[in-house]
């Protein structure tokens, strides 16, 4: 290639495959980094910042006034956009289009994992119990997307596949065509009152943290299930505790939460019909994530706009 | 109604709620029978039988000559027609159209189960434990599907919105429209050589009892997963508990068996990697039952053809 930008790669792990996944693809000022010392060592000279939970503090130091694109190993974006430390003449991008099948995966996977109580088929088999029951359906109820970007996209579509209604919240409006009903934001009470299932997409911005309080977890259905795949911040995380402990909804499937890795102490890991799991639901798949990142690597070499760029002001 | 047949439906439970919903539609000569000796007792002078698991050696009584029409509450009648006691003259319907949705749910219900590991995560948070893993998908991945009636056609349906392939086995070869990929009966072995999963949803005809053997399942890629919703005798159970011994497929999951209960020292209840479902993959709904008798009856005194007529040559 005519130019190389000089790279480098931040990850607590997994550092070394996307170094190799890249020296595969013809680049080889490549550098990486696993550690704050690593990152404040290597950052010198740096153009492009391939990165995932990156000390943000260093950009603020003169070495690293080289870097001029940030790709992030993500979809959301908020730690890295919620901070100062940024200049503004960094671009930053964040994977777009890759989370949507694997995050609809694992939500259709616990919302039938419910309905078909599988837990309870598990029980009876240990103990060699044939015993028939009638399990829960997902034909004819309604689920709610809030967030209409590319992951509630394709779960609108796999809801649909499986004879669902659709409504939708989403604070553009562009992709409204996507649901039988749309709602915006200012709507958020009507959206919630009729749903068998709310799924939070939503990115982590001013407008939506914390927009799923008490009032509005207690307007929803008391047989309603709510599923967090989007930021912790965007539930009142000691309210959903307490409405869960009150008997109202009948289950939470929650892949974020305020702390990551949530806390020993925290109430959720033990309530009764909370289901939580490790931030899981959107993998970076290192293959994945390095296909997107080769293709804006050539658009950057070629002046061209990159995919994914950060609105600084919409955080997403 | 101008002309009333008399009903007699049988079912070893459940009755009442039959008979009120049979009642509630208008329908006065209505009896029903749980047992047996309940159905010898009653069956005199019955023109319309609404059954599910009849004692058939009834039908050859003298009692029984009034019967000119069974209704089966079920989708399979291979017990209905597997036994010489039902005379020729006699239509039998079984429900058609109805079980599909449910019989897909649960497919993928247990597909996507394995794919998230979600009884590792159910252990790890027991534990407390925050460890994320890459999860398995089903998109990309190969779905076969044998049988393509209404059940075959759901599932199908709903592996498109999951982003799979997906191939197809049927002995009519009518629908095969509905697959990209379609094999006649003669092509078993290059139909499953390909596949991730195969679900059976095939009636149990001469045909198609024991078609999979111990060699069409050694010729299944040893990481594929085998689902049976259709009938346990599609299967040679000795040669699947054998080939599941042998460490060959990665899962079975298994609604229906050869003996119904399964037998408690049968050794697929604690084989690892299998799961036993007590046949509830498609359940009857006395509601979705009835609307469904209900619209035949009409048909019937109008002397209108019926829905789901079995052929009693096929059996389905």
């Amino acid at each position: 290639m005519d130019r190389e930008p000089k790279i480098l790669i931040y990850s607590p792990n997994d550092t070394q495959v996307y170094a190799d996944l890249l020296q595969a693809k013809g680049y080889t000022a490549v550098g990486s980094a696993s550690t704050p010392e690593e990152a404040a060592e290597r950052l010198a000279g740096t153009e492009v910042l391939l990165s995932w939970k990156f000390p943000l503090h260093l950009l603020s130091r003169p070495e690293a006034s080289s870097v001029k694109w940030i790709q992030s190993m993500g979809a959301g974006v908020d730690d890295l956009v919620s901070l100062p430390h940024i200049p503004e003449q960094i671009v930053i991008t964040r994977i777009v289009d890759q989370f949507g099948g694997s995050i609809a995966e694992y939500v259709f996977a616990y919302l039938l994992y419910l309905n078909q109580d599988i837990s309870r088929i598990r029980i009876a088999q240990k103990e060699k119990k044939w015993e028939p029951f009638l399990p829960g359906f997902l034909a004819g109820k309604t689920m709610g997307v809030a967030g209409l970007g590319s992951i509630g996209k394709e779960i609108a579509k796999k809801a649909r596949a499986f004879d669902m209604s659709v409504s939708g919240l989403s604070y553009s409006g562009k992709q409204a065509h996507l649901v039988d009903q749309h709602y915006g934001p200012d709507e958020w009470r009507a959206f919630v009152q009729e749903l068998d299932y709310l799924v939070l997409t939503l990115p982590l911005t001013d407008e939506t943290r914390h927009v799923i309080n008490r009032e509005l977890l207690l307007a929803m259905k008391s047989t309603a299930c709510l599923v967090n795949v989007g930021r912790g911040k965007l539930v009142v995380e000691e309210d959903l505790i307490d409405v869960l402990h009150s008997g109202h909804l009948q289950a939470a499937v929650l892949d974020v939460f305020y702390e990551e890795p949530l806390l020993k102490e925290n109430p959720l890991w033990t309530l009764p019909n909370v289901y939580v799991t490790p931030h899981i639901s959107g993998p970076s798949i290192p293959l994945e994530v390095m296909r997107f990142f080769a293709d804006n690597v050539k658009l950057y070499l070629k002046g061209e706009p990159l995919r994914g760029v950060v609105n600084r002001n919409s955080s997403y």
